[in-house]
């Protein structure tokens, strides 16, 4: 089935205690279609960029099957742009430097063939550009996921929860179930979370997994203890592109086949971040994928 | 088989954000007995208290089947008391008042029916102390395990890597792990303690599940999602012992049977945290027990 990806596509400088990379290629958008690939080559993506955007990068899209026709290429304008720091823990990072640039103008209009994609994957994006996408699907999909952070919780709650009560799932990380549920249980934060609308909630948590709610069931995918984590920018986005990937080709939402999900997800983000930005995920083979879930089979499973 | 746990036997004043309990019985020896005496019966407790210890007390630990013949009651001291505040997360917590009292004149003699136990928990205590009851073992064992604390790998590194060398399982926390190998990857870090005798390594995470590492292999236990947690006091130690007394129930020291160990130690440390102290471990059930096995096997298992 067919998956719209929308988000940011972007110039990202990151530095981690292993280097530091200049200007590579980023953007939530472009971490979800690249792990999105590896299970469907029905990927619609809808972003924008500036003149600066390099054409092998966006060839190199294509190549991996994307479909950019609602890739918004603006001549007189420079991509986004965001330059981090992580610290030693790498779970933690400051922001030095936002240029919005282009992103700033974004108004996506979707492509006649995007609006019937079977399943959705919202980037964090404004909550307002969000509900624009909402507002031009035709109604059909199976599955609508968005992810989102505390920053528009901060100054976009209102506008956040209505895109919310749009959505079958969300994804965000376990600080943000807390701020926006305000509670401190992450059982207890799904539950208020379910009340806003969405039937499935995953709760991103680094490098402690992450859990996903539906009903009164929980389900737990782990993150794969690695010797080295060079950079977990895009993890969260690889992962949810991972997972849409593999919903869109499996075409099952079942809370069985979340999991499944979950842990191909869990797979991809652990790929991620073993190099620096988008390269580990541009030549990634099938084998590689089913040696990485098998190690995710031996992690976890134990007999009684 | 049987199980030697040693460790301290104590009062505790515990506040966290759901109230204040004042002076209830805790200490890393009991939690440790009786999660055990879930599994096993011959359990060989070592430890003193002061004449302050509720007779009661020492009868409910009997009523377990805890054998008490190498606990020490010092008439004229008073028992090891601890007092701390959590904060709102629970992960963290202030240490409020630390009385060693007739801790400090600990000199474990083991009975001589202790010293042929076949599985022995060190709960945390000074590096010397535990060294003391390694020379009294007489060799037989099947699998000693112990658990530290960065405050001996700040004050007594060396004294510390001496026992570490003598166990076969190391378990410790996540930080702990960090500090004392000198690797922030855990997977560096387990292959840094390897090389210092341990067979076996448990990283504990707290709500963040606990990790068990073996030559090359990696086993993730789940901490059970709760809607509420109490008192996060004693759960590392109540993981150990159930761990420990499922590992003497079944004696089987294989990766596969430590992995069921270390679901059994979790299920345990669940039941502990949802209430104060060691009020949730005096009167499980085997169904109560079963069941919370069954909601493991549901927060992890997925078939692909």
């Amino acid at each position: 089935m067919s998956l719209l990806t929308i988000g940011t596509v972007a110039f990202d400088t990151i530095e981690t205690p292993y280097g530091k990379a200049e200007r590579i290629v980023g953007g939530a958008c472009t971490y979800i279609s690249y792990a999105a690939s590896y299970f469907i080559d029905q990927i619609n993506l809808s972003a924008i960029v500036g003149a600066d955007f390099p054409a092998s990068e966006i060839e190199a899209l294509k190549a991996r099957g994307v479909n950019l026709e609602g890739l918004a290429i603006k001549e007189d304008g420079l991509s986004f742009f965001w330059e981090g720091k992580y610290h030693l823990n790498m779970n933690s990072r400051d922001t030095i430097t936002t240029d919005l640039n282009v992103l700033a103008d974004f108004d996506p209009v979707l492509p006649e063939s995007y609006k019937s994609s079977a399943y959705v994957m919202l980037g964090n994006l404004t909550p307002a550009i969000q509900k624009k996408v909402l507002d031009q699907l035709d109604g059909s999909q199976k599955l609508i996921a968005m992810d989102t952070m505390n920053f528009w919780m901060d100054i976009a709650m209102e506008e956040l929860k209505e895109v919310i009560s749009r959505v079958d799932l969300l994804t965000i990380n376990d600080e943000e179930a807390r701020q926006l549920s305000g509670e401190y249980s992450l059982v207890r934060a799904a539950q208020k979370i379910f009340e806003m609308g969405p039937k499935f909630l995953v709760i991103k948590k680094g490098e402690h997994g992450a859990l996903l709610f539906h009903k009164n069931d929980i389900f737990f995918a782990p993150a794969m203890p690695l010797a080295e984590v060079f950079d977990p920018t895009g993890a969260g986005d690889t992962f949810a592109g991972g997972m849409l990937g593999y919903l869109a080709k499996s075409d099952d939402v079942s809370f069985e086949n979340m999991k499944r999900a979950l842990i191909y997800g869990s797979a991809m983000a652990s790929f991620c971040v073993e190099k620096f930005g988008i390269e580990a995920l541009k030549n990634l083979s099938q084998e590689q994928i089913n040696e990485r879930m098998k190690q995710f089979s031996l992690l976890v499973h134990y007999t009684l």
